[in-house]
């Protein structure tokens, strides 16, 4: 009979228990199963508002204590990591308070509301020198992984186009009603609510965008407030954008919607290179369609590739191919990622920095759609 | 034993015997066995060039005489209707010859070359009230019928938003050599070539266009020659665009490649509702893929409709649903259509003004590329 | 100007103008403009029950003359084919009276209702020296035929199983009319119905089988008939069989219902290799799936062929890849092979020697099932 | 600031760390974020041969204490559940073990490797009045609780067919080399292995087996050992059979096979009933294809169910449908339901006279295959 010592530990400390918050500490219960560790996260405090909710969420996910007060939360001792997963508005103060409290941070996409706040979290995490992630949990995907390996690799010749979408249909019908979603205080929005996944799998893959032409669209002028009345929406409700990129020579073709009618996750893309191609669907996410020129007449096409052990972070959750990952999966290796690189592993591969650059895409977006014109990020204020 | 009068007969005379021209021929041999005709077409006359080429592709193809000359077969007396599939700047003095000679003119698109002989060529028909029709032939499945007709009838609610794409991967290969594909004097071009498909069926479903903005990219600035030599290459490769419509109030977002790796006919669209979507691409064009909201919790989803004889001319080909309908059937459809028109039992559904409008969509979209703005299409010039 | 001297010419006679009588009828007017032949067919005569009908019919489909008696059609001196698209258990007296006046024969399947009339027309033909062809056309399709040559060639090893199925949906509510398919004395019953589909299928891809067990449901004991009253049903409406085949060391599973709610076409198959396998749906018949081991880590997957010109009798239809077949077109490569063996080109690849091997495996998956047991296809007559 | 109080708990002991035992441990781990549960899982104690590799799993793992002596494990007063996750005939020894010290066993599939054993063990836990679990995880898939909801409802009419598979591809190559899974000794073959999982599925939707006719290939009969030389094998590499229930009036064609060449995870099946039809594939276990007949003409056909919130189970994981659950995740439903039932909320779902009913099924087969006959259920023995 062996006593197994006490790993060494990671305070974290998480804000908010919705969606998101449950997310991630879903991840950080498992990831110290799935992956080697230097330190085993601890689940130290979770902040809610009010407490009696914290108590509560602290209570089903197994954190230790837990607080009304989220200020609390990033100046406690025992805490090493905070988590941010509130609403948007709320990810500049808590993250700037975390980084002033020396905390690595971990916060829940969009970055901020404004492009200000964005930089100048940007700024403050860089200056205080701490390791920050981003929740564009889509790109943990393996299958990504892979894409990006096989983009880069030359594997399928020069890449010559892009064409991507997110689109989800919880907002299709005229009277679902207003939300925090609609609020351009609270980067409402369909380009920036989930535009944004689409934009940071795009830049994932083909590098920095250069420049941008798009057109927002407000279908639906008014929507019910759940209380009665009706609220006028000025936020948009789907956007198409033209891209293109520093380091590649097209135009690559986006859009989002989030009145997609009959869609739970499309994010997609298809990509083409001289030699190949390349077809995803976050629908379908433990399936990569790769097609590679030069098979023999009548036998070559697109071949379906189930994640596997041999595609990048597969193996450590099931040795044997075809038996796929999950939402949750991914967030777990999103977490992994943070957590080596507050190891001083591997740098953060979607810091703030990476989350600027995706808020800052859309501004130009933005600002293309309202003026009409193309619009090069150099025009948009950076960190 | 019963002799059969024969058939009050339409003198067909097709100028080109290449793939096109045999699609035409094989669609007039067979469509009088599909559909009840009030003339039976009469394969009188088939042009070619040479002369012996002729005459192998009317022994070939069942016509009863050929000739080298197409002037002759525009005025010979036993032709009542001109077919031309020859070389796309030959398409407008053809046409122009032939309805100066009272032809119907059934022409293969695009309509011409030039906007300047498309309008002429438009302004010459309605003048001598010819039947014309344009090959879009795609329009003809039934399941775009279908298409139409949901939504038309608001089976799916307000339509929302559109998202299309004609790719194709025959030019992927930067060596792939220089073709008339590549001469912008045979209106050449990826947009040109097989994007007015996607316009034409963004078109049939949703009405005229308003306005534009477009990219066009031309990623391989030279290829082979097929004797050898290298030559520059001013046309386009693939387009970006986003495209508006007067009677909608969103944004579609289109594309158009031939560098499409991989890709054999991707003629694909994503068409959303306020109750519903529909999805469709001519790589499974038996198959439309249908969401209507309003299914009990966890039941709903995108159904995938077989072609069958509920939808429009399926059911002259088969009376019994799933057994598919092929790309030469979509010709004889279209050819039905035709002679319908001659007969004057119905207008014909995409005549030479119908090209027109893509034409000038497609002017417009140039237009927009080159100077970076949006174009509204009362900027391009109409017949 | 060049008049075309007129071909050599095939007479054609046809009885029945139902479904498969205009399939037949299509298929005839379209092969002649699609491949090369030595004699063009010339619809001479369609006899059908009364006269007008078949006059009716000859009109609509371009025959000369019409009969209402098919003794008088098999005896034409301007018939040298005989197509039998009639009731099944009129095929036998048919294609017999046909044989006797020393014509070709191409008859609908099922070749017979009983197996010794199977057996008397497979001996008579073959006394005759006639060309027979019998309509199992699916085994026409262009990747059918190249499974067939995959197989063949060890591009995926030693085949080691295969597993079918045809199924349709259309007698699935038990409220379905009695017809004529619910007779055992019209070869009724999905076995013999569509099963022979699949079990055409699993022998041009596999050889000749062995043995057999098997078991029929009659699951509907009863059907509505369409004038009112109920009528017993002894046929079945599905049947699961385990097969051996000469040349294989492997059981298939196979099995057929017309009771596939939500199936118009499934006739499908997956067949596996020591290096490869197969899959393919007749729903999507334009399609093979293809899976060849030996691809890099990460890479391989089943690859989605779509048919082209590389595929056997595709290019005679179109020259670009992608565009598609449709059901009618495998009618008319049925009948191109029928020409080419009355050219004394090729044997007939489905001659009555085939279908009977077919019927003699139908009859011994009823023994089984009757008889509970494994059946070798020895024990059951042959020609 | 608010502690939380620890929360009662459960100890688990687990032996075994190999693939299985890995998914159990962060089952175990999960579960209790994901779902409320009366007490909290302790990873107590973890056992393994040797010691080392014990203490090594228990670290990354997050146990408590680790052995080398599995005996002390079952007997360990710290411990209230043994998981076993060990090589299958070591099942036996260690469940009844852990049944005589009053555990309760979650045992990994198959529950034995003999039918003597099974019933044995069925037989110690029944007397025990011990919690039994058997590891038949896709059967906690929510789609598969709501394709048994929709069978049982009625909502597809009467079940009227049932076709199902399990194939994978790992020993398609005949030089896979010898492993345990080829060991009788060890319920090697294809068919205990993964046949288990149709067979088990087709149970769960349709009940218990009344009949069975089947036949077992062994294709490849040697294998080459790890070590060099080559071994004969015995076990079967696929398996057909003929399945009859005791509550439906049809036959289920059932197969299953490692030669599956290309298939990771092919467990598949298709039913039919009177007013609709389901088919689902393990290879895209977030889907559910539901067909329900009475749709207006052309506009039926088989939807798609993306898996979400509206399904059994899934809300836990994700509020948002279409976020898609995972293998481990099925494994955390699994431990759910087995920490459910010894809490006394509800009696396990697959007990050992579950996995017995399964292994006497598979009993019946092999002695079909061997007789050449049908089996019925009745002639095997039971607990």
């Amino acid at each position: 009979m062996h006593e197994l010592a006490q790993a060494p530990q990671l305070g974290i400390g998480l804000i908010g228990s919705g969606f998101m918050g449950r997310a991630h500490a879903l991840a950080f219960r498992n990831v110290g199963g799935v992956f080697p560790l230097d330190r085993q996260p601890r689940l130290e405090l979770l902040a809610d508002h009010p407490e009696e909710r914290a108590v509560a969420a602290a209570a089903s996910l197994g954190f230790r204590r837990a607080t009304g007060d989220w200020t609390a939360l990033v100046r406690d001792p025992a805490v090493d990591v905070v988590a941010i997963a509130t609403p948007n508005r709320l990810h500049a103060p808590m993250a700037l308070a975390a980084i002033a409290a020396g905390r690595h941070v971990y916060c829940e996409k969009p970055l901020a509301t404004t492009l200000d706040d964005a930089i100048a979290m940007t700024r403050a995490a860089t200056a205080a020198g701490v390791v920050t992630m981003v929740g564009f949990n889509y790109l943990k995907n393996p299958l990504i992984a892979t894409a990006r390996e096989i983009v880069r690799s030359g594997e399928i010749g020069t890449v010559t186009g892009f064409r991507g979408i997110h689109a989800e249909g919880f907002m299709a019908d005229p009277e679902a009603p207003f939300s925090w979603r609609c609020e351009p205080e609270e980067a409402g929005g369909a380009l920036a609510d989930i535009g944004s996944h689409i934009l940071s799998l795009a830049r994932y893959l083909l590098g920095e965008v250069e420049s941008v032409c798009g057109r927002l669209d407000t279908i639906h002028a008014e929507r019910p407030l759940p209380g009665g009345g009706r609220r006028a929406v000025s936020v948009d409700d789907q956007a198409s954008m033209m891209v293109r990129f520093r380091e590649h020579p097209f135009t690559a073709s986006l859009s989002t919607s989030w009145l997609g009618s009959g869609r739970d996750m499309q994010l997609a893309f298809e990509l083409t290179g001289t030699r190949g191609a390349l077809c995803f669907t976050q629908e379908r996410f433990n399936e990569l369609r790769l097609y590679r020129a030069g098979a023999e007449a009548g036998r070559g096409g697109f071949t379906t590739v189930n994640a596997g052990p041999a595609h990048a972070d597969y193996a450590a959750f099931c040795p044997a191919p075809g038996h796929q990952l999950g939402f949750n999966d991914l967030k777990t290796i999103e977490v992994r990622r943070l957590l080596d690189a507050v190891a001083g592993r591997a740098p953060s591969d979607m810091d703030f920095a990476g989350a600027l650059a995706i808020a800052r895409a859309i501004e130009a977006i933005r600002l293309s759609s309202a003026q009409e014109r193309w619009v090069a990020l150099d025009e948009i204020p950076d960190a």
